[in-house]
């Protein structure tokens, strides 16, 4: 058997280093630089990835396509590499409810292709033992091979698709709506003048919080932007399952304040309360 | 000066304990077995209060008057106080939006009486340390001398009626919210049929979540029934200042899914998550 050629969409901070993970573990690995941004070829070629071409191109090249998107751009994606007539394995590692994760696989097992229900957990995959992909559905226990012993931890679900995507939500649901739930919490008591008071019965009662909140500020305001899309996804998957949304859709009200952070570099605390409590959208 | 006499509305799990640390600091404390359930009156005697006999006669007899009730009958407890004529001190130590706040102020106020608001953060105080009444607006410092050095600590904020709520509300916004969320996250995961799945994942990358939400379980859902409404004066203090109600409307949902809990001693996980998960109310 020849070298597997994967077809990464697309390089972001997540997928570059995805895809050199892949790289390192003896796969070639493409991307396309198709109306991407200048930024994403930066990423790439950081990563040592080839440039395809068109997305046709690199359909036609791959055997695995792996996605690695926001959230909201997840369906339409799988439906470009549809429309390419690509008929090999789909591996869809994209923050998304296992509703959505069910109208990709729809899509991409239309076009005669296998799909593959993922889930990426922990922060890009640099040093090993810190992030997992989670895989699940028909073709799951192709993609552990990929990427053997590289940072990337791969766990295959004995289960089908969508399971990949539910313990992804489950996850992000705490990790991303508790750090929105503690800037409110944090916002209200400025608001309301008793931001001292707060902090002093944090640091007798709850004194992990206080550096919680500025985590949350420095580490999650700066990506705010594409928690929105994914905020949804999880309201999504709440609703679907008869549990309640709401802690979700304000988490996406959150971050969607903060959407103005992208790219700053650990904004601080203050400076985030300030934008939250001022900025008003919908 | 002689002794303070204190009026208890109304000696529940928070009330009895509270009032038993004002006798032991050497006031006189009341209680009215007036409508009052046969429980209350066990806890009164077990604390040792005097029964004053109807609430207008605790109130022609008390020099201070501490309701500590359930959020959603704060307001009506202090209408009845008024409607006494009641016209010295009133604590309201109940956990109510600061809006909530304002308007038992001014019913207080209407009736000639001092206004203080309150707010209590920790467990019944029966030992040194885990417990603070929070007091603002023009009366809280007379607050601090009735407690002396029991075990309930009192923090008088330089700060107006509202401001003691605030704390509270902002406080109790994260522990009891995060717990009804993580409830939600373990009942979602069940549903999904990724349980062990996101109980692995938690052991490598949030050890802590096991026990918390085994916690949530044995230690709030016997609470569930009395912090449904305290959710929603939490919900109503986030809308006014301009931060989404979600979570918190979201969290009112949960323990009103689990206010059949009451008094069940320690229920296990798998059992509350099953009523979170096929109970639909609203």
């Amino acid at each position: 058997m020849g070298q597997t050629v994967i077809g990464v969409l697309h390089p972001g901070e997540m997928g570059s280093v995805v895809a050199a993970r892949a790289k390192e573990a003896g796969n070639r690995v493409l991307w396309t630089s198709e109306g991407r941004r200048e930024e994403t070829r930066r990423r790439a070629e950081a990563a040592g990835l080839e440039d395809a071409g068109s997305l046709g191109d690199l359909a036609a090249a791959s055997d695995v396509i792996l996605s690695v998107c926001p959230p909201e751009a997840a369906l339409d994606q799988a439906r470009a590499v549809a429309a390419t007539g690509f008929d090999r394995v789909y591996v869809d590692g994209n923050a998304v409810s296992p509703g959505t994760s069910r109208k990709i696989a729809e899509v991409i097992e239309g076009a005669g292709a296998t799909f593959v229900d993922g889930g990426i957990i922990g922060p890009p995959p640099r040093k090993a033992g810190t992030t997992r992909l989670y895989a699940s559905g028909p073709g799951a226990s192709q993609v552990k091979a990929l990427f053997g012993d590289s940072a990337l931890s791969v766990i295959v679900l004995d289960a089908p698709a969508g399971a990949a995507s539910a313990v992804k939500m489950a996850y992000a649901s705490w990790t991303k709506g508790t750090s929105a739930l503690i800037l409110s919490v944090r916002a209200l008591a400025a608001i309301e003048g008793v931001e001292d008071a707060l902090l002093a019965e944090w640091q007798i009662s709850q004194p992990q919080l206080p550096k919680r909140a500025e985590d949350a500020a420095a580490g999650s305001a700066p990506k705010a932007w594409r928690f929105v899309g994914e905020m949804e996804e999880i309201a999504a998957t709440f609703a679907a399952a008869g549990l309640p949304d709401g802690f979700h859709l304000a988490a996406a009200e959150v971050w969607r304040r903060l959407s103005s952070y992208k790219d700053v570099e650990r904004p601080s605390v203050a400076d985030v309360l300030e934008v939250l409590a001022r900025t008003r959208i919908g």
